[in-house]
């Protein structure tokens, strides 16, 4: 598959060449006739004969920049000093720090920040343990913890490899709910395991956000540690993907007018996300759903090929007991929810459903089916991607539902939440933009997180977990000041 | 006991007086008559007949400061309309917070720090485990982990109430070794529990930094971290005092022109800092120690009121088996080594002790004798107070032993890299400057951190535990540049 040149496949090219007209006219036809995307050019150094140049370039993907690279190498006179890749380079380091909030420059501070001045803070958590919630960082901070069995689409990594993809979660926390995040990689992977360890370092944090834990380790996982911790604690895979999926599809049914109440969906894909989508869209009306694996509908009684997820829907979907292959399943259906692999849908499985489907193909990278080829049949459609119009993108909903359930000193983050965070997604767009190509917020659209804690807290005070006294409508979150010395 | 006005006990009162002539002086009077600091004194609102205004104020203790409160209070025509505690408020929310290096504005910032080009280097530490070091936050990375089972003085307050305690400690490895630190309080008193706990969470760490854990538990624990983990572990209430402890000795013994080998230690109270000083001293030459506690000397064969660290002291220390009082193992010492409570000491003791006596009155906040009633009888003082000379700051030691363990991958922390510690910090004071109040720099003198972190290094290449390749001698510390796409 060809994929356009993008920034995570771009390089920078470190080139000597002769100081003479022309010369670097030649490099970038090389670049473009090879298909890469031309970025900044710099001068690194120029002399009377010679000069080196750093040219950025956008592939689209690793063999691709490879391609543009030997290209520029064959042209005469050009000497390649360096290939550095942009990606690796951003991620030197780490991309995410820890930082004083207060100056520590001289004794004053330090007395107060630390000892003896401390002690008193020490004392006064001491004697009120809820205090802990204003004169420390809890209040604010949440852990993203993995095993690193389920990292991205990249399967059992482990914890060291997952660290970048927590650290950029920690990052999205940061920019998108100002929430301080802090990745946690497991070095266990066995479920009692990390029941106990993130037991243990609950003390320090706010919220839990379970993250890239494959099923069905983490059901059992998460369950436990809501029932046990007295702070919020959330699978993101799970009901991120559920939340925004719910947002999209109460837009997507505005679109072409139908109710939720009658519509049947097929999910494609039976895990951890299938299992919580499924659950948020009966929770939201749903009547009608079909779950599908490759050997096709699950049904009560089906004993080939079950698991505890599989099980879940035998039990909880399919009331009419459907059998028979994906094929069969998506006849008149009316939403096509894809949560699978690439290329598991096909238009003739579109032929089937009812007039003007709605799809959603969120494998990752690569559909379920390529919205080109699914265009002419789909009446909305949506993909996990940021390349095509409405992406399902998880960032729209943690960094929000976790503000929101801080804020308030949650308890956990139950249905009601949920719900409310969908809602507070989907009603970002209003009735005269709403389109078929826009039915979810773009990740950048800053109203968002806003929106999504305030309705998350709001849903928190209505449902009794929120522990924080509420505040007067002024909205304001800071801590009264102590009054006594 | 009275201790002098400072920062920690500082309030701001907030008054509203008439605005006339002569009001603020008799405020500014009543202050200064109750013994009381005047800090800054600033306008919140005036009018023609009222004046708003923030005064800030040093006490020496929380009971003083009510009583300066109430004497200001008492004065016609005040009005306290507020009075705020500053460290308290300097707390509020937290003292650290989890930050982006780099900014998520663009859909190619996204796209490089997330998904999808995140996936290519979670794949490059997949293959080569190594890369996390130069790829991700491990490699600058401290945990700062405690179980607030000794917390500073305050003894087993736990783990919400140790945070604030943690959270400077973050902040001063931050400010003092450029190291990212983060506080992880646990739920757990166990031994067990807290090894599997951080050996569960070790993966995004590239040092562990165990605080304030309570003996005997800190032993095993430690221990065990140290041999099945390989990153870096140190229990700093041992080994960061030891340091301190064995930079300021070798000072002190300078000024008194004494011999290491040749001089007597009495250590006084038997914990977990006692036998790490012990030994770090013994390590540097030290051969004439005798511990004592309650009952006075530690001597083989004793067998009431033994534990761990004693059965060590009985087995290490006092090879020609002293009994009796702290006042008869003090005959002839050279050194006091003071590691227990208030007013343990008296000038009997120290008028027990061989000329040029040297004392490490090291009890918090107050010291096992005054320095004012041990000066005429003592050639070196030190205390851990930051107002008196001599300062013994832990401050002075792990941001910098962290720093150095860090720099060059070393899987521990061994007895040379602490002996490279103290000397590092001994040395910082030239032979010009060196004296009796002069024996240990300050915590603000930015050169401790830089030469600890160097003298570090280089012992632990010595000694064969750094697993970075060594750099030149540039000192260049950051990792070379991935030189393909």
């Amino acid at each position: 598959m060809n994929i356009t040149p993008n920034a995570s496949y771009s390089f920078t090219l470190r080139i000597e060449i002769p100081n003479r007209v022309g010369m670097l006219s030649q490099i970038m036809a090389a670049i473009a006739n090879s298909g890469g995307d031309l970025g900044a050019i710099d001068i690194v150094q120029a002399s009377r004969d010679k000069m080196v140049r750093d040219i950025t370039v956008s592939a689209g993907s690793e063999q691709h920049a490879d391609e543009i690279t030997s290209n520029v190498a064959v042209i005469e006179d050009v000497n390649i000093i360096n290939v550095s890749d942009r990606t690796f380079l951003l991620h030197l380091g780490g991309k995410i720090s820890v930082n004083s909030k207060i100056p520590l420059k001289t004794r004053d501070q330090l007395s107060m920040a630390y000892t003896p001045g401390v002690a008193r803070v020490c004392n006064a958590i001491a004697e009120d343990k809820s205090k802990v919630y204003s004169l420390t960082i809890k209040g604010n901070t949440v852990a993203v913890v993995t095993d690193g069995t389920a990292v991205l689409g990249l399967g059992n990594i482990g914890p060291e490899a997952a660290m970048p993809v927590m650290e950029g979660k920690a990052m999205l926390f940061k920019e998108f709910g100002q929430v301080d995040a802090f990745p946690i990689c497991l070095s266990t992977q066995n479920t009692e395991e990390i029941i106990q360890t993130v037991k243990a370092i609950a003390p320090t944090f706010g919220g839990i956000n379970l993250e890239d834990i494959s099923a069905p380790r983490c059901f059992e996982i998460e369950k436990r540690l809501i029932e046990e911790l007295d702070i919020p604690v959330m699978h993101d895979d799970q009901h991120g993907t559920a939340v925004v999926v719910l947002a999209a599809l109460l837009n997507a049914l505005k679109v072409v007018n139908k109710n939720i109440g009658e519509i049947k969906v097929v999910v494609n894909g039976i895990g951890a996300a299938g299992v919580a989508c499924s659950k948020i869209l009966m929770a939201a009306g749903v009547q009608h759903i079909i779950g599908c694996d490759r050997r096709g509908a699950v049904y009560k009684g089906r004993v080939e090929d079950m698991n505890v997820a599989k099980e879940w829907y035998a039990e909880h979907t399919n009331f009419e007991g459907e059998r028979g292959t994906l094929v069969n399943a998506m006849k008149d259906a009316d939403v096509f929810l894809g949560l699978s692999g690439p290329n598991t849908c096909t238009v003739k499985h579109l032929k089937q459903m009812a007039r003007d489907p709605i799809v959603f193909a969120l494998a990752n990278p690569t559909p379920e089916i390529q919205p080109e080829d699914a265009a002419p049949y789909v009446a909305v459609m949506a993909t996990g991607r940021s390349d095509y119009p409405n992406q399902i993108n998880n960032v729209l909903c943690f960094p929000g539902i976790f503000r929101g359930a801080l804020d308030c000193r949650a308890t956990k983050i139950n249905d009601q939440m949920k719900l409310a965070a969908a809602r507070a997604i989907q009603s970002i767009i209003s009735e005269d933009e709403l389109s078929a190509d826009y039915i979810i917020p773009s990740v950048f659209d800053r109203r968002v997180g806003v929106s999504v804690a305030k309705a998350v807290m709001d849903a928190a005070y209505e449902t009794g977990v929120a522990r924080r006294e509420r505040k007067s409508s002024s909205g304001n979150t800071v801590a009264p000041l102590p009054t006594s010395v």
